[in-house]
């Protein structure tokens, strides 16, 4: 294929790395043509020869966002015979501004590369930022189906998983799962400029995960979220109206008594925390994993536990939960070793063999 | 020391796990006597003997927030001549209410390992879980030097480093640094809960830092939160404020036009993050960290850069930050490396070795 991409930033950069080791013909350009001559070197593809006349298959748009309506029109005008795609985290406004202008969206169809780091440049450019990851499409009814395959080849090659979504479900998406959590680690973050030294020094491993997307750029961002305006403010107001109720019960809790309602809304607070973080799936975009259960019978005298434990480090398998239940009055406890299912069946084995009781 | 934990779940298990590698005779008490029976079997320490009067040395209370205050007026009582300390995350209401009951305050020193795993129970427990952590002492003017002094030790000896602060300062410390980022996580996790399933499947890295803490349990946090109430409210009321210039300012982009004051907000917002994630302290509470800078001068050509990462890749540093500027027709571009200062001398001397010409 041969892939002509526009802005070497992180992402143009990352992907201009992945598909020169897929073996496509990629050429670069930059608002700025140092930071595309730094991308070359990095090994992200060529610069167009002096005079030449790029034929590309694909024009992709890694430009920010407020000009990326702008480099689709120019890309679409300059390649009458190119599909064009880009990479903004926003698609509707994208969308609109190229109905708008009257572009030719049949050659059009926009995608979002669901990558990033918190540093930017094309010196932070990784041939595997996409590996993994989910890379959305957005066709409309008027794209082309071969513009569509060819995106999805190349997000494909760039190795991410595609995903097709309508633009307004994915602003929506994004809204929840991206826009707001980065506005959340900021508003957090931002408690800190004003604390003193020895509260700061206070800060724990759960405050830094929480807060690590507070280091993005604000330029980016303010551009992001003007862009999702609509979506981040229906979300963000229904997290406003939770965070209300818990201001006030805790205004309430510090008034004095013991109010049972304002404790029920702490409690509900959390555990709806705890039901929406059980739907984030694990790391590859992988449903998060079921463990199996081993169940083993625990003779109820001293040191029992302990040498199960030191059996199971032997065996060498990973405890990913531990349960363990005494009856009064039993002869024996049952303990219950949850590991990933490809583990289960050689951990039974090897903890018979090792005179352990299992139990069904 | 002869040490007396109260309460044997993750906590306190890992402290009898610490305190039994340092060589102290640990005693395990739970108000469920097979936690005790559990987390003796897992080498946190050993069980009482049968009609064995206890001499601790330092009781330590490491039972749920809403009981501490009772166990440690009983352990107060139980043993008279032994010092005793807790380990609550909220200090101001465990002193009130041991005021309040008239508690031996002379005896008695709270304090806070700021430290914690998302499992709970001594099966969770690590004998390394405190290691490197802050652990704060908060004294009053009526703890006795010694009791200051063991609960000291006992820290110290269990491989944190302590940090001393008045018990109100301490409770408006974690209300910004771990319970207003716990109802962030809450809040933000809560907004996946009703998302549909193609939307949920876009999340990334992100989402999942944001969220890690999430997946805490509700029944404590709710504990901790209501004795907390005064300054985590104080805090969050704050971040309402904030919120709610950012829902506003969203709202006026949604509504049309290009507010200048809207995309101001949200920059302000974005960036106030940035310098309060930037006064977070580095992993062991350690400043972050200062690079040093080496500056290599680039010929400026094609393959040079690439050449110079190869370079500095055989020479096996690590790049912490990367900066490059290309001056309009000048011959040559200034690269900027930032390393971690230990590594910087021996990097420069590498590369001159290489034919680099390296720049003051």
């Amino acid at each position: 294929m041969r892939v002509h991409v526009v802005g070497t930033g992180l992402i143009g950069a990352s992907l201009g790395l992945a598909l020169t080791r897929h073996g496509d013909d990629v050429t670069l350009e930059d608002a700025v043509p140092t930071h595309a001559a730094l991308a070359r070197d990095l090994g992200a593809g060529r610069l167009p020869g002096e005079g030449e006349e790029l034929a590309p298959d694909l024009v992709v748009v890694a430009a920010p966002p407020d000009v990326t309506a702008g480099c689709v029109l120019e890309a679409l005008r300059r390649w009458p015979d190119a599909a064009v795609t880009d990479v903004a985290s926003v698609k509707g406004a994208v969308l609109s501004a190229l109905r708008a202008a009257g572009a030719d969206l049949t050659r059009y169809c926009g995608s979002h590369p669901m990558a990033g780091r918190e540093r930017s440049g094309a010196v932070s450019g990784r041939h595997d930022l996409f590996d993994g990851r989910a890379w959305v499409v957005t066709p409309t009814d008027e794209t082309r189906a071969e513009v569509l395959d060819l995106v999805t080849a190349v997000a494909t090659a760039a190795g991410a998983a595609v995903r097709r979504l309508p633009p307004d479900a994915h602003d929506r998406a994004v809204a929840a799962v991206s826009h707001v959590p980065q506005l959340a680690a900021s508003l957090v973050a931002a408690r800190l400029e004003d604390l003193d030294e020895p509260a700061v020094a206070l800060a724990g491993q759960g405050l830094r995960d929480v807060t690590r997307i507070a280091a993005s750029d604000p330029h980016l961002w303010t551009q992001i979220l003007a862009g999702n305006a609509g979506a981040v403010r229906a979300v963000l107001a229904a997290l406003a109206d939770d965070l209300s109720a818990v201001v006030d019960s805790l205004g309430a809790l510090e008034a004095g008594g013991d109010p049972v309602g304002a404790r029920g809304t702490l409690a509900r607070t959390i555990a709806a925390g705890n039901a929406g973080h059980a739907r984030i799936p694990g790391k590859h975009g992988a449903a998060p994993t079921a463990y199996t259960t081993v169940r083993v019978l625990i003779p109820d005298e001293p040191g029992q536990l302990g040498r199960l434990f030191a059996d199971v480090g032997e065996i060498g398998t990973n405890i990913e939960e531990f349960h363990l239940d005494h009856g009064l009055g039993q002869p024996f406890g049952l303990a219950e070793v949850d590991v990933v299912p490809s583990a289960a069946a050689g951990l039974a084995e090897a903890l018979a063999e090792r005179g352990w009781r299992l139990h069904g």
